[in-house]
């Protein structure tokens, strides 16, 4: 495949877990069209949506017990996907069975891997622990069938100067622009840095610290092959030492994006904004979270939505790949070389050399 | 053509008798777009849906007695599709034609061959005489361009056993699946015949029989290549003969299907229920019709539709056929067989042998 | 490009000039899409519309004096091009630029040269006078992304015969499909005269000459290839010598169509009737343009959209070109022959002979 444009071998953010209950829910991650539910003991279960014998979605069935029944004919399958039940006959094809996917339910989120079941692999989950709501606090959404490939998001969050112009008047600001960043990476993990200190603080920030004067702040964007981008972001009063570690006097929180490919050209972006202050304060949480998204399509991911569609749709116009590269792009560059990488390992079957501890 | 999916050579239902009048109808069959209507004298007359000169569509124009104008620039042609008129000029070219379909009109329906003309061949029209409205009353509709291959309605019909799940509540119970079932063929007849003897009735018959006590029911379903299937069903009080041929204490009916390509992935499926009780019960004739489609989609039928399209949808981003099949799908997989032949033949330039008697 | 449909290395329409302001307009033309402005100075700019960079519409972005700024990363654009700012850096790759498009203001119109700049001649200019707004009076408007190949609107103008069966009941009467008509050619441009000789006046004609008895009518059709079609068309009573040259009795008034292929199956119609009489009555100019196109979707050229698009999607259905002809499409053959003669001395590097003085 020459133009893939994600490994199969890794694990995906399929759902938030509140979104899985015992009711069956299609997704499709990868290009593969999956049914997910949870079992009577509350574990999750992903098998393929597509029934053995006629192929109807098994979404379109129901739970009986542990198994998911086709609606079609009856036939049966349980949550390792072997066929329990086929109508009118003693015997089952013992050939008969729909794959069944490796998950993990971890970060409040349930992460499957698309891939090779033989080579589903713990160790090379992703740390989404800011997620956990214990030490951080904030609640995010998901935008199914954004229509781009998921490597634009990938790119729109390791360059975070987009703000200044998409996002002109809540968090963008022209520091953000200027001031030099520097960019480190592993095999994994490719890491963008960005501090801005003396500056006046843009709105956001400055009514959250509550402070008068000048602050540092910064911007440190962690990338996670293939699609995992976790940014730490804050800022604290000027000469408090945030830059050489001590952020007591700061407020700060980290922007999550769990991007899942659904097709080549359509991803699932599973997002959340989290805060380690004011904890407390649910309606903050909700200003935050509507800030992000509200219904007159004005949040601020709302707004990154229609840049990233109506990127899609030029490059799709426009065949005049690869992109040409500023020194902005040195995060988003180091991100899809990561990529890259893990998709030609997976092409020439170099495995287990993903879980190398990095940073 | 590879995968061609029906044979061309062959009657097709094209239309209800009442619905070709002297409008002009389009309507695609067999991926030939076809413009229809009645000559003065009643005749139901079949034409290319393109004019000879500009490809305009027939259909927009109108007619003038026997003749169909075209509305772009008023080029007719008349019934058999010979040009008769030209814009601006005196002599017509005598090669100016649109093609003329074979028709025939019997059964309250109209039918079509959309292959060559020199092989269309009335013995071999499809015994449809159920839908007369003399021995059996009901009246049908017709589902156009229902998102499906033709064959999935087929496999659908070839096999009861999915009333348990797709219809389950109305005609369908648990004996249509435990009961075994035969399978007889002919070169252009399969019919899967399926005894229940000494069952409770489910509701739709235990209601129409009305008389107490298990009965005897049956499903004779016979498949005439490549689209036609007859449902012979009903029930009668246990013992007293059915099996052995007296149902004069029951209660039967026909389901009745004229299933037509459109497509390849689409087709229009004529369909009727009719019964050889309370004939003169109007309102029973309306009921049965409204428990096959119904205004919020919950009919019979409409549960079939969802399923079907379904399945379409699911084949076409699971490319993974044939399909794998169970004991069940004995009678589709007759049916299958019979169409492939019937394909291959008209690719091979065997004819005249589909028209054997059958059965 | 065995099947190019449009020379590229010609001026083609692309707005009105009132369309294009200070704000930035998106459009397709020959397949390329294109912003365009206005400069502080009145100028009209045409600009590639993906941002050099990461490809988004620069028409997404805003306007700072007279460069395009790219509503994602602020890159900046002057109105040749040429990048003339990059976020977060001094040094601009000198090869940072997006293309600029030849652009010509004339006739109320503003024109491109989507080809080759290089070879960009304003010798090549249609003439389009007629739109002056000076000795002809009227106000038209734009059909966008018709659902047609741009030729079949000139096939359309080039045999009025289909007004007879199109426009039955306004403009179009027996006589244009009885009367005889001429066909003349140079290399750019083909004529179709046809003279209509004591005749009574169809409706509109009547109206607007008021004066009884009998006319001469004409219809002289002039395409300029590839795009340009004008119909000086009239009437003046019998014998006060308009065949002869003597319009002075008369009235008439020119059809204007500039049609820009938008892609190989979709162009932008930009049409207008002008008139020489009762120049100064707004009204009546409303209600030629009413007549023309109206909410209800009957006016006259509502009419030819929709046959046109149907006529689009027949060909798409019906692969059998090319056309069959008839006497009437004499006109239309030599456009068709005059475009097909541009594209192959487009890819056979003929230039230059184009602009040879016609007619």
């Amino acid at each position: 495949m020459a133009d893939q444009t994600f490994p199969l071998n890794a694990w995906y953010a399929a759902a938030w877990s509140h979104e899985i209950t015992r009711a069956l829910a299609a997704r499709t991650i990868c290009g593969k069209d999956i049914v997910l539910y949870r079992q009577q003991n509350g574990e999750a279960v992903a098998l393929e949506n597509a029934c053995w014998h006629r192929l109807l979605p098994l979404s379109l069935g129901w739970l009986d017990g542990d198994n998911v029944v086709c609606g079609y004919h009856g036939i049966a399958f349980n949550s390792d996907g072997r066929c329990v039940h086929m109508p009118a006959q003693k015997t089952i094809n013992p050939s008969a069975c729909v794959k069944s996917y490796p998950l993990i339910e971890r970060h409040r989120m349930i992460w499957i891997w698309p891939g090779d079941p033989a080579l589903a692999d713990p160790s090379k989950m992703h740390d989404f622990h800011w997620n956990d709501g214990t030490e951080f606090v904030g609640e995010g959404g998901t935008y199914y069938s954004l229509k781009c490939d998921y490597r634009l998001i990938v790119d729109n969050l390791m360059d975070l100067t987009h703000e200044t112009y998409v996002h002109a008047g809540s968090i963008g600001n022209d520091a953000v622009t200027e001031t030099p960043f520097d960019v480190t990476h592993s095999r994994r993990i490719a890491t963008v840095t960005r501090w801005m200190n003396d500056i006046e603080p843009p709105p956001f920030w400055a009514k959250n610290l509550g402070k008068p004067g000048n602050v540092d702040r910064w911007q440190i964007i962690r990338f996670e092959a293939p699609s995992i981008v976790v940014g730490d972001v804050g800022v604290a009063p000027v000469g408090t030492g945030a830059p050489e570690g001590d952020r007591s006097q700061g407020v700060y929180g980290c922007f999550l994006a769990a991007i899942t490919p659904e097709t080549e050209k359509t991803c699932h972006y599973h997002w959340n904004f989290v805060r380690q202050f004011r904890k407390d304060d649910a309606e903050l949480t909700r200003q935050i979270n509507q800030a992000h998204v509200n219904a007159e399509g004005k949040g601020l991911y709302d707004q990154d939505a229609f840049v990233l569609e109506a990127q899609q749709r030029a490059i799709d116009n426009n065949p005049r790949l690869p992109f040409y590269n500023l020194n902005i792009d040195a995060g988003a560059l180091w991100a899809r070389r990561l990529i890259a990488r893990m998709i030609e390992d997976e092409s020439t079957g170099v495995t287990g050399l993903h879980s190398e501890a990095a940073e």
